[in-house]
């Protein structure tokens, strides 16, 4: 382990590919945290390999999680639609939300930080250009960093204080795209759609994409990817 | 689904078989919960669901959790030796310790709280006579709690509040078994033992066999298991 270390979640979208960049550049070994937790499609955890791979993380893990046991999303339930070209973007909560998903996913990041001994973990919420998921909120993610620091016992035992960090918490998604283009990103790497075409190829529609290309037309630049 | 319902983490052991029961007692119907982390063993698995069909729960979910691919404590990890007869019981945080159990027990059940729209989280935790774990003290379960109604979209929208209903938290083992025994729960169907024996025997040397051998007796009580 390299002296300064961070677990980073890793979804394979843009936004977690840029908060891994952010994380390197701040000097942390990075051990990247993908989850497989019954999403619709591959995409996202082969898109992770990916940019895990790219951007030399120390190590990658893929964790099943098994979400759509649960259901109560587009995300995981087949049954239900994903939205496209909604015109509430930023204010209902939408179908896509996954319940206490963020809490899961930084759950086990918690138990993976204290086994290796690492105080830092990254994760790449946005509460500016975002679907709305109360999971993305600064005042959870401040929330969550007081009990995990109740929770662990080296925290507990006074061995060090457990942080969450969010860089691009308010960030737009322009500013995050320069952002991660300034620090070599290559999002062709990356997946955002919710429900791409059956080539793999993102459908331009959802929340996810849309959210994307506005952040790449505001940021003057072109997405990478091809649409479907 | 009954008018009040609950979501009861249930272990197989006597802490959590005693919770299900107060949880019925004050009127809930009962999602009873359980998880297969990399135990050492099945026997709590077993004793699970042998108390959740006894005491009629609505419904039984065990849901895999792979603790063990992170290591770091001897309930995952079959290199680490179980202590037995320690002496320093309720002192150190002992190497059974699993980190951040609790708090992804905890997450899994706000997501299916959420899904099935239920708002009371029953956890057998116990402050009092217990091993030293941090993620059993009032104050972390204080601070889950906070952290859950932030996350949940439900919470966050204003349906309702989340409790994380802790009702033996600081009641000793020997109170938690008479309080059992008036509800009715057969301690013969639970299992508590971190390292039985290969019949499946409780040892009655590690920290949670003597935390209930003493209870039994405190209680003026005999603990009708066998042991090894």
């Amino acid at each position: 382990m390299v002296s300064k270390s961070a677990i980073v979640l890793l979804s394979g979208g843009l936004d977690s590919a840029t908060t891994l960049a952010i994380a390197k550049q701040e000097g942390f070994g990075c051990y990247a945290m993908t989850f497989r937790y019954g999403q619709r499609h591959s995409g996202e955890i082969e898109a992770a390999r990916r940019v895990a791979c790219a951007m030399q993380a120390a190590e990658h893990r893929i964790v099943d999680v098994d979400l759509a046991a649960f259901g109560g999303s587009a995300l995981t339930d087949v049954k239900l639609a994903v939205p496209k070209d909604r015109n509430s973007l930023n204010q209902d909560i939408p179908i896509t939300y996954v319940p206490a998903r963020n809490t899961i996913f930084l759950s086990y990041a918690l138990a993976w930080a204290e086994v290796l001994g690492v105080w830092d973990i990254f994760i790449g919420v946005n509460a500016l250009d975002y679907s709305g998921y109360p999971d993305c909120r600064p005042a959870y993610i401040a929330a969550f960093e007081t009990m995990a620091n109740l929770a662990i016992a080296k925290a507990v035992q006074g061995q060090g204080y457990l942080r969450i960090q969010t860089p691009i918490i308010e960030m737009s998604k322009a500013e995050i795209i320069r952002k991660g283009v300034e620090l070599g990103v290559d999002y062709a790497l990356t997946h955002s759609c919710y429900d791409p075409a059956p080539s793999g190829q993102p459908c331009g529609h959802c929340d996810a994409c849309r959210l994307r290309l506005k952040g790449f037309q505001e940021a003057g630049l072109t997405d990478p990817l091809e649409y479907a």
